[in-house]
């Protein structure tokens, strides 16, 4: 839970919410016993039986997540709202999703029709770089689910947060909705920061984007199903190429520089993995345990073998102080796909055996792939979850899923760290079980 | 709630369980630290802090469920156990995911190694059919996945208890896993009260098979993601074929018969979708509220519509008495797909417009679909939950997932009602606001 | 060969062509060794080396068609053309694909800039419909190739004559590009026949559309490819039917109404089929020999079976004198699929066999799919080509594909007769080969 | 025509066919009228009407190529043949559709049931690798085609000859069927010509697997179709990550090594491409005219970029002397992918202008995917004519496509020279109208 407390959860608001919501007029005429969402509505964080008796002897509320969803009462006017969108960082499936829900659900559920797109991730609000605000609507985004990227472009790396708070003033938008990955948010938090620190009513609401699908509290982020579905199928090419040359070894390495889900996730579904290798299990190359031993034994048994590879795993094996930062400031790690193929290369030529070692790094492939129809949905859901919240005047917020909820958490608790595979637990034990490969491949 | 009370979500057990787990001892060696799911392990039914609070304060204890996965200890000795699959009803993706799942869990988790397939569903038991048992082994599941359909082969209707039962005898079955639907289940829960009856010590576990997603206290059943993905990508060709034509009207046909979550979905992921139409929301044909006003008006403004009808949508359409049962005794649906299309084509001559009705009816399409990667990673897991259950001692049971954690049912829940769309939720209301369609087209 | 002649091969031109076209010169400074293709170019329409043999020892010239491409001279001044584009009949994949090749082709080929889409079909000449032209820019069919359907909606039917003339005077129009089946052509030759008689200087071109890849002298047209890909799927599908049931049968009935192109090549693709029932193959249900009783063997051996039926299959089976007309004057026939699926029931019925009959039709979903990439390049060329043609002053064709070459065939020789499989020839050899069905299911 | 003559075309055969075939038998009872093939029948090289007439006043018959087809009469006794077939070089989609073809063609038609694999290329002849022989039978090749890689796997690289050759002696085998590239066949011809001078025999017929469609007299090698299918939807995507980024430039790596095939076909399927670099379109890097300072006004205006470059583009940049040879004797090229990722990245820096360049190399995905339908028919048709050549005595020779008929041709003949895009072609021009790229960007 990482020590952090039950106060933790709240999420802030800018004022009391006093216009009467648009969709609740809606609701009270067809559907009249419909029950509204308020805002002491929450989902506790542990449902276990075992949490629930020691919560209930206990004096602490236990920890919980403030619900999703429309508000009875909400904080602007929708005739007098202007919206804002940006989207930052590396691609993932769903974000023009994520656009487009958010454009339909200001328009069509609160009569927002003042939205605009940032274009270029946070240059878009700095003048100097000359990128243009678009105008959103509707019909703009009716077609664009179907195809992947983000129609407002994107950038990383971070921007002069007063210049861009300048922005917001000038423009006079009222809602900000940042969607992008741990970096993103924290900038997102910072503008906040600022904007209270000027005294303005400007909610700023995030989407969390991380292809990696390792926010913390949340089940699952968009586009990660899109990004297994579409690496388990290169995963099956994989084999093929392993199998059609003797002694062969493929490598795939797949996104995730701290956590592993993506390649525990393609591996349990297209099951020919005989290794993946995660951040989260620390490995070695060399030794009697080590990776390189394991893989021969594999080849020497069946002549083929296919390796999947978390792009953050076996980071330990590169030297200290090499560690340089990409533009959004995370830690760029060392190619972990190239540096296994030159050594089992190296390793087999030295064992005398002929090999033949195929790489395939389908990064960019996966990340620009088109929402499968899950996520599609999920994309939506996330995208109204967020208007309804902005429109009620919470800010500094993300939204999220846990037991199949929809969830408001402030941003500082969504960052504070990342979600990793429990090792322990039972999604890594059945990719040991799936693959055969060793529980440990440390030599100590 | 269903009136269900606590003590109903007991799982029966055969007996103690004695036997170390393979598995357990596995996790000892390299994972010490690991904890281990005993039996004591629930999860909370509400997570809400609300259902928290009013718990906290009353006397019992809140509905939970059974907590699924590995056991420390088991009840069949593993060199000495026969296990059983059977496949039963329509088919749905993801049915060899399951069998595969199922084969490969007791074989290399538990080292179980008579491992049958019973052919053609319930009919494999009795000995008239004819259909020999098949020995089923890891390379024998090794690509099945790869697959639609069912290599086992499946049938519908009950078949005698008793002659069932003196199968499993005979051949000295322990442990039968069922991949089937209600009916299915049921015959399971006799099946099991029969060997009950006789003293035996053979352990009953299923998998639910519905493609509807419509059983109780589960978030998900297999095979309904892929259906409303495959189902989606249907959607789309008939908003093709409905834009093709002026005043072109295109139905889609979907699966449903209590309950709308494949046709909702489906129109939430491709959301060019004009009406859904599901058993949840009457709805009346004629009058000024009624469907064909509305769709005047929208094939009137627009000049095309696209409709997507659950096949349970509409049943009080039909004359009453006129229903009959199908072999496996589900009420056999009147065709809501051919009649409306009838009552459109009437319609718009009645009306002078020149229009062009399409009529797609894509059900075998849908379930005969390979399981896309996010179904094959849950069907792995259902079977391998199944058979840490079964192996445990469980019996008359099912496995679910709740709050994103795999679950132990017993049968008689599971089967006691159906999920359905709350239409004055978020699901529904969703739909509601992607359609544009009225919140209620009913007369009075 | 049709009893057609040389002669019947003229494409017909409007006039002399004189002015020198902008591809001309492009190529000639970038080019200047580029060959231009000059009207005595043409195909030979039999290559093999008998016919070789015979023509040179015979006083006439071999039959051969008009070469496609772009000429040196063009007879409309691009910056006074107007050219206008109708889609009539069915969906066929690929239709948008051609209209974005001809507005491409048109614009940036030959700087022609006044281009209009015609909507629904014929309908959209008559002004009683009142369906209003839209403008065609490369703007707006940018991305419309990856959609399915037509972005100028279809209809069917004729309209008038003189009427639509009146309207293509009315309007300037100098250059009509028909999409469009049999039906289609035969108005499009009718058409220019009032366009000559009142001395009009309109081009009429058009591209075939026939999913059912029926034309004369065309090895391909477009949206064949994609229509038997997605069969193939189809059909794997209804495999996984037929063998989920005890003696599971499954029909597939595919488009084709006087040639099985469509189901032979999808049988071919995905050999899990046993019979492949087309309109070039008679067959008799009952009887020995009988399409029934080879059936039944079949199921009784393999407990399944997989038949793929051509809709105009076995239409000798329903009496005479009872053909209708669809409103594009094709002779509409009884549903063999239906008709099959019943006497199938009735036949095992009467057996007293158990037998599990499904039937899938996918008409709509395979016509309305998104053109595969090897469509979508057929279609960019056909419409290129159909560009050249009428801005040379070509009237009165079709665009054609022989021997790897594009074409140009006068619309009469296109439409005299439709192509058919040769029961005789390779393909269905291997049909009969790939399936195991007799070569023969005829009484005599 | 690469200076061949009429003689260069005969295809040898290895005596006299005798027998009857028991496909002539088959089409005899059931199909009287049936023309048979004999070989005599040839196809014209160039239907022209230009070369008709001048083959006419000739003394010289054309240039043309042998019929392929099912002979009356056969060389082979099928119930005393042993066929073998073996795969070699680098994966392309199909493999395993020839190799279903050819062991389903000789096992179903002509009563041929003892076909052998040869594992891991033309290693398998060589007993020190120790790989087995593997029987085929209908039952093990019966699902393959779905699935990518070939099932016996493959090698690069030349073995000895005359161990090849001893090989085919001690195992008694009649014919020998070889799926590969150029070196390959090479191969084939030189075990050929040891075969003869044993005196032997055997009779070897090729199957041309190249996925860059560069056979000479071939309209079209399999897997081509689906190489540039699975290369539309990557180039798509990298239009996604161009577009995503503002000065954007993605970079898609396809196959091709001495030809664009690949890289013309996937840029007109997928048309967002703004480059399409080629082997046979040389062109500078810098100057005026240059590619950089086209991409530069292209990214000026656009700000976003599409180049796709095929493998062997743009050889001339690099130093002469460095050129290697890999296993097969192919040249290995330099990696024009990354030189153009590190090039671009370099000029724009230079240039002072921000760019975000992305590198795309998709090569394995591409060529282990599942062979499309179209590409299942086109090989089912490849393996069944090599099967009747073989059968029928034909011996040194590959099966080939050309004018929509299998043909025979000499191995000589097809691996004499690699079939180039014509860049003054129509292929070429569509390209670079697509694109909107410069004629030429070579300074002089």
């Amino acid at each position: 839970m990482n020590d952090l407390k039950r106060e933790d959860f709240e999420v802030k608001k800018l004022g009391k919410a006093t216009i009467l919501s648009p969709i609740y007029k809606n609701y009270k005429e067809a559907a009249p016993d419909k029950e509204y969402i308020d805002d002491s509505r929450r989902i506790i964080y542990d449902a276990s039986l075992d949490a629930f008796n020691s919560a209930k002897s206990s004096e602490e509320e236990p920890i919980s997540f403030l619900k999703a969803g429309a508000r009875k009462d909400i904080y602007f006017d929708p005739s007098k709202t202007k919206a804002a969108i940006v989207t930052c960082g590396g691609l993932c499936p769903g974000i023009n999703n994520v656009i487009r829900g958010l454009v339909n659900g200001l328009y069509y559920r609160y009569n927002v029709k003042n939205i605009w797109g940032i274009q270029y991730g946070y240059q878009g609000f700095i003048s100097d770089y000359g990128h243009e605000m678009v105008k959103l609507t509707p019909n703009v985004v009716k077609d664009i689910h179907l195809f992947g990227g983000t129609i407002l472009g994107s950038s990383r790396g971070r921007q002069d947060i007063s210049a861009m708070v300048d922005t917001l003033e000038r423009e006079n938008i009222n809602i900000l909705f940042t969607i992008g990955g741990d970096g993103t948010l924290s900038g997102n938090h910072v503008i906040q920061q600022e904007i209270e620190r000027r005294g303005l009513k400007i909610a700023t609401a995030g989407i969390p984007k991380t292809i990696d699908n390792d926010v913390n509290f949340m089940t699952k982020t968009f586009g990660f199903d899109t990004a297994f579905t579409t690496a388990a199928s290169i995963v099956r090419d994989a084999h093929n190429e392993a199998t059609g040359a003797y002694n062969g070894v493929a490598i795939v390495k797949l996104m995730g520089r701290d956590s592993g889900f993506i390649a525990a996730n393609a591996a349990l579904a297209m099951p020919d993995v005989n290794f993946v290798l995660i951040p989260e299990s620390k490995f070695d190359m060399y030794g009697p345990k080590g990776f390189l031993n394991e893989l021969k034994k594999r080849v020497d048994e069946r002549h083929h073998a296919l390796v999947v590879v978390a792009e953050g795993a076996g980071q330990h094996l590169f030297e200290e102080g090499d560690e340089v930062l990409d533009k959004s400031g995370n830690v760029k790690h060392k190619d972990i796909g190239v540096y296994l193929k030159d050594e089992i290369n190296k390793f087999f030529a030295d064992e005398n055996m002929e090999a033949t070692v195929k790489y395939i790094d389908p990064s960019y492939i996966i990340r620009s792939e088109v929402a499968i129809p899950a996520d599609s949905v999920f994309c939506n859901d996330l995208a109204l979850n967020a208007v309804h919240g902005a429109m009620a005047g919470f800010t500094d917020f993300v939204v999220g899923r846990w037991h199949n909820q929809f969830t408001y958490l402030p941003i500082p608790v969504a960052t504070a760290s990342r979600k990793k595979i429990d090792i322990d637990g039972p999604l890594w034990w059945s990719v040991l079980e799936t693959t055969g490969q060793p529980i440990n491949m440390y030599n100590e």
